[in-house]
């Protein structure tokens, strides 16, 4: 770096990257104005660069060529926005060990590699940031990192991830099905034509990954915990939630700290109407954190999208500029925490919905297997249709031992008036 | 500073210091951990030292000499929590001058003596910290001032004052008089005995005034933007917009750009369902910022308090020694504005209420000196209670200048049939 030019290179010119350079055309005065240093976009590497993405940039600074950023010493910054495992890894190590400071947005690559890039990072003296990653614009790693720095975090709930908010919303909104939601989601651009990723759960578990680290300071392998989407959630569900329990389905990611132990989990979860999280909708992300000292905060705001995510990444940039050499600490240094608890040791309130074929007794019998696993229920909705005719029963627990619950219904679901494969349950906040 | 010891001056052992000094006995492992360095509050300044403030503390660091802690070379940190203009800013000024970073909460001086306060810690190069200013423990002046200094910001809108915004709530849910909520807000220990400053919106606009610096990097005085109280409303206009307008009543901090001039104003606004800012009940503050590329953010959480506040003056204690030498810019460094637009000149749809006695043809009357001032209902809502009642009248306007606004109004409290005394009228957000 010369002592008044920044010069960066950007990897990856798809949407967020020409989001990024959108904002850099637009408010480099700002920018430049707030580090008080020239700063200076040296060059953009794609595989495509052929691709008009309506902005405006120099064609000479364009290049298809990797080492025209990694190998230029003048460049001081990297900022990487291909997504994926590799060649995204290699080109950040590389970056690195040539002692450039590196930026990236990528959850999934944060979430598997992260102690190799920490790691990396810390023996090359250069910082990595990633506000980006979770929240897209929504300035949440940093105030948890930084600002809430003098509390010990007690619990993260976060919606973050936009399509499957989308669904949820729209199925409660307007009484619409799941699959006719996700195909409007689809032909509007919020949902991708693969979906998996994003209503399995799996891009809100890669998240919490990050916020765990943050929070508690522990890494948590995607494999070593609970993650479950919504795509089993019916139009029933959400309309019996709303009518009889004051309450949406949201899919939460959530760290908590219960009885001393940690809990790391990502599900649909029943949220009251009176918790803020329920007035989070659409596409729209809020990340809910208790802290010790400072009680519940929450941040709120759009998740993804190419100028909200564009914004904490060069909302990174600044930070890097102003402060290259600021030493960063994630999480709390000695987290408290070796493991976290096996699903089956957590203690929630359950809604249950069972479909039965409605004879004398049926109810009787469910709800002595339930009491059998200790499990009291706190209300039971059965609509009367006639004997033998297939019908749905609502029930909502008092707080179970998820084991029980599972060993209960495994042996409701052995019962011959139960079609098992539509029995579900979902937790409660 | 030594070179792994930092120490730190505490003034004013009220309930903010107490909340301060209980996170540092509780908290510290954390702390260190974080900064890599021992953290030492080596003196405690207060003239009463006798009270038991309910934390434990060694009485050798209680002193009631300030010169303690100014005249203490191994001090590197002052954090002033004695509030008001004076001795706060000869502290604060005295300890800069003698190379000590300052953390304030106190946001009546920040307002007052802003550009006082920045030229002396630039000339000193030290820093100033006032996180816990806003908001208590809400992240949000780091984050406005960094994770968002890619964007040009657009508007903030604060709920920044609990105690307000704890009456509006109780009025709306329980359908109860101003006067009895406040009664039950100053037995709670939700408002002062004299509750001038938090219900006629002096503690919100100071709030502003630090807002819309970091925003728009203009500083306003006070006596220089329209401050208006909630102490006018009733429980009719709090229920009226309820049923009829799907609308809360929130005491709003708005700084906005409108046609490319800047608005700063203080008072009620009526605030539709649909907006996440109703959902900001009781205490809790909510700052609501737009920003060019981020889109709309929200952070949440307990504006007041002990435990909240304090969270944010130790927060800005680690983010301090994390980096002493860090230069800060407040705002975007050359501001888009030099004056703000008068309150005259802005355009808002308005709630009118109106008390009159009801007589043939009133109503023509008064709407058709709304129409002479350019200004066209939306709607219209008058109870019809018979000849010579004293009735309310409710209107909606379109959008209107509210120069117009105020010249109709002035017009029609001339007439025999209004009680002048009573006419009120409500901006829409």
């Amino acid at each position: 770096m010369s002592d008044d030019t920044v010069n960066i290179g950007l990897i990856g010119f798809g949407t967020i990257g020409s989001g990024v350079v959108e904002i850099f055309n637009k408010n480099t005065p700002i920018i430049e104005g707030k580090v008080k240093k020239k700063v200076n976009l040296k060059k953009i590497v794609d595989l495509d660069i052929k691709t008009d993405r309506g902005v405006e940039v120099n064609p000479d600074v364009l290049s298809t060529d990797v080492t025209d950023i990694l190998d230029d010493p003048e460049i001081d910054i990297v900022i990487e926005l291909i997504g994926g495992y590799q060649p995204a890894l290699s080109f950040i190590i590389n970056a690195m060990n040539k002692g450039k400071h590196v930026i990236t947005a990528n959850k999934a690559l944060l979430a598997k590699h992260w102690e190799e890039i920490i790691e990396n990072s810390q023996k090359n003296r250069v910082r990595i940031c990633f506000e980006a990653s979770v929240g897209g614009g929504i300035p949440i790693l940093k105030p948890l990192n930084e600002s809430l720095a003098a509390n010990n975090i007690q619990s993260i709930y976060g919606i973050i991830n936009g399509t499957a908010n989308y669904i949820l919303t729209k199925m409660a909104e307007e009484g619409r099905d799941f699959d006719e939601v996700l195909r409007e989601a689809q032909l509007k651009g919020y949902a991708e034509q693969d979906p998996t990723f994003d209503i399995e759960g799996h891009d809100t578990a890669q998240k919490l990954i990050i916020l765990t680290i943050l929070g508690f300071g522990i890494y948590v392998d995607q494999e070593k915990f609970h993650v479950e989407g919504i795509n089993r959630l019916t139009l029933e569900d959400i309309e019996f939630a709303k009518r009889e329990l004051n309450c949406c389905i949201k899919l939460l990611a959530i760290s908590r700290i219960s009885n001393g132990e940690l809990e790391v989990r990502v599900h649909p979860t029943l949220v009251n109407e009176d918790h803020l999280l329920s007035s989070v909708n659409d596409v729209f992300n809020g990340i809910y954190i208790e802290g010790d000292v400072v009680g519940p905060v929450m941040m709120y705001g759009q998740g993804a999208g190419m100028m909200p995510t564009a914004s904490a990444v060069v909302g990174d940039c600044i930070d890097l500029i102003e402060d290259m050499d600021k030493k960063v600490t994630y999480g709390p240094v000695k987290s408290n925490f070796t493991k976290i608890k096996d699903i089956n040791e957590i203690k929630s309130k359950y809604y249950i919905r069972l479909t039965v074929i409605d004879k004398p007794g049926v109810l009787h019998e469910i709800s002595g297997i339930l009491s059998d696993w200790d499990i009291s229920l706190e209300s039971v909705n059965q609509k009367i249709q006639g004997e033998n005719k297939v019908i749905p029963i609502f029930m909502v627990t008092h707080e179970s031992l998820e084991r029980n619950l599972r060993e209960a219904l495994a042996k409701i679901n052995e019962l011959d008036i139960v079609k098992d494969d539509e029995t579900i349950f979902i937790r409660l906040l």
